[in-house]
């Protein structure tokens, strides 16, 4: 079973994910958890430069850094873990670049698509797990927590207003893959929504 | 004017760009010379993990950092120069893409050629000189120039085999755009052909 997680910054998917984890452990099920860009040493190198790197870069550019970190990710990670028979739970997945790169920068969803279906091969995820919270909420959340802004959490509000419509327009539009979660609610809450959903599937 | 120069490892391919370039500086012919992959600041980073890295890669990860280093490439270097009216002369470009990764690697020329058009938008070279040399020639030339092979270069010589061969095919298929130039010929005989061409284009 493949599993992911997607959500704006500051949407509390990381609590979410530990959670469920935990959760997973307590149950004895075998799990792989990881993320991306990064979830590789290729792919680390490459989100160095996606999200470190203090210079502007072609948008297409942008998109193929993630094609190539996905990719590689999918061969070595995903559907290795996939075969084992574990459940993978993976923090962002190419609804996030449906929603940065395409409602967010403007670059067209068909064009994406084509690209992503090519980087992911055919794992699809089964359970998408998208965690909604006004764009005003998560960024306050991110402020308080301390840290640094990286480079796509800079962005303007209006772009992190798109890129939330983006993520209820796919949920929307594939409405049996994805279960909305309202982040503004205790995680707890949440994390029971998503445990039961989790059951439901196993 | 948009000029690519391909060829496998070893063809002559930096000597006959020095030739031109020298040409053009005497005959006061304004141009821009570059190269793939590594033309940009994000592509020498992106060069660094295509051919530095010693662990193998997924192969469409490695279509994918092309196609990032040369969307970057042609938005930042190749399309300014070309608006700025220059003779734009550069160190491999999509065919070489074709070459290794299509014929050489075996993933498929429709699917590459798809993500190149993404990449270059419409910045389609005018020229490509392909520098044809048998490949057991090239390794020599590699050998006694007594610098170390990269990941690439190192690959099995059945592989540089199916590329030479890849270069020969695209050739003959887009001949109005190709011209093939025999690299066991001497550097000047070849770069007297290269020039008229040039001058023939001009």
């Amino acid at each position: 079973m493949f599993i992911t997680f997607e959500g704006p910054e500051g949407s509390g998917k990381s609590t979410q994910i530990k959670m469920l984890l935990e959760r997973l452990k307590q149950e004895k099920i075998p799990y792989t958890k990881t993320f991306e860009p990064g979830g590789t040493p290729l792919g680390q190198e490459i989100r160095k430069l996606l999200l470190h790197r203090p210079e502007p870069m072609a948008e297409r550019a942008e998109l193929f850094l993630y094609a190539a970190d996905r990719a590689e990710h999918v061969k070595t990670v995903i559907k290795p873990a996939l075969e084992r028979g574990e459940v993978v739970i993976c923090d962002r997945y190419y609804h996030s670049t449906m929603a940065y790169q395409g409602y967010g920068r403007g670059i067209s969803l068909e064009l994406i698509r084509n690209i992503m279906d090519i980087a992911i091969s055919d794992a699809e995820p089964e359970r998408v797990f998208l965690i909604d919270v006004p764009v005003e909420e998560g960024f306050k959340r991110i402020k308080t927590s301390g840290r640094d802004k990286d480079r796509i959490e800079s962005e303007a509000l209006s772009f992190h207003q798109r890129l939330r419509e983006g993520y209820l327009e796919m949920a929307q539009k594939e409405e049996e893959r994805f279960l909305v979660l309202d982040g503004t609610r205790s995680p707890e809450e949440i994390h029971e929504k998503i445990w039961d959903e989790v059951k439901r599937c196993l």
